[in-house]
């Protein structure tokens, strides 16, 4: 799937569906984090037109998922818990080049490789989530996902030549399916 | 009007009408660090569910206005320029405790006043500014911003009680008005 070397350990499966009010704990923090990185980005590079458009618009449907995963968590009486952080997207990080303008072509590399893991994750829990209500949420986020995966591999080609996107694709994907193996089965989201 | 205990010196309009680009410039990143602020704000206090549901829906106009902004920017040619940050808002920032629970009380103080002084600019800016899409532009975002300083007290209101609410926001209008005297007149949003 996408730019995605090795698909989840199936053993997060049920971890997660048992425990669908963690997993939406942690996916509300995973949608402000999405959106505080986008922002993040338009802060980083605010002369690059098309990515502050293109982020400014992600920023905004990331909010308007967190606010579908608070109302989720408000029907079912949860108070959204502190953000604990998120290993993975650490992980994923220590791996961006100090220098430009590679750092700004591996933090785009690195938004589009979040958002295709979020998207795996979605597709299984839009299947195996154990009440139909979970499930559909999940349908209802995973395509925009895929698209949010899309959205920063376009901007990647915007402003690099499309064969080093290609290169440095290839090696993220290497580095995140070793996080990815090394995860530790938890009900968060990359966890 | 609103909390405010002092007008913007009268010296701020010609040099603000007189420089639209860089209003412009600066006001997109204050649309931006104003979605930030609410982020962060549902970062500091995520157990606080009226908090968190009101300011997502704030970092959402915030962003459309941000997104305003910039479409501004593109017809005038403008690309954004790097934020230099605010030394309005920081210099609010310096009166906010460090003690729980007044901490939380002043962050939504400093929110509120910063609403506050942003909607009385921009109703100088609807009446003052040169042209009739600036005008245009300034009114339609006059009102929201009117509703933020009212959403930030709100939110005060909903976790403080009423008279220490009242008393910190008149402490804080004299540490405002201060800061405000003490500006520069730049062509800035709160310059």
């Amino acid at each position: 799937m996408l730019c995605l070397t090795c698909t989840t350990n199936p053993e997060w499966i049920p971890i997660a569906t048992a425990n669908p009010d963690l997993i939406l704990l942690d996916h509300a923090h995973c949608e402000k984090k999405a959106a505080f990185f986008a922002l993040t980005m338009i802060n980083r590079y605010p002369d690059r037109t098309r990515l502050v458009k293109e982020l400014i618009a992600l920023a905004a449907e990331e909010i308007e998922h967190f606010a579908t995963v608070i109302s989720e968590l408000e029907k079912r009486n949860l108070t959204l818990t502190r953000d604990r952080g998120c290993d993975y997207a650490k992980a994923l990080h220590e791996h961006v080049s100090p220098n430009e303008p590679r750092r700004m072509l591996d933090f785009l590399i690195v938004g589009a490789f979040i958002e295709a893991r979020s998207c795996e994750r979605f597709s299984l829990l839009a299947t195996h989530a154990l009440t139909e209500d979970m499930r559909a949420l999940y349908r209802s986020l995973f395509e925009s996902e895929a698209g949010h995966y899309r959205l920063y591999t376009d901007i990647a080609r915007e402003y690099f030549p499309h064969e080093e996107v290609k290169k440095r694709l290839l090696e993220f994907s290497v580095i995140e399916a070793d996080i990815v193996r090394g995860l530790p089965n938890k009900p968060t989201m990359h966890g």
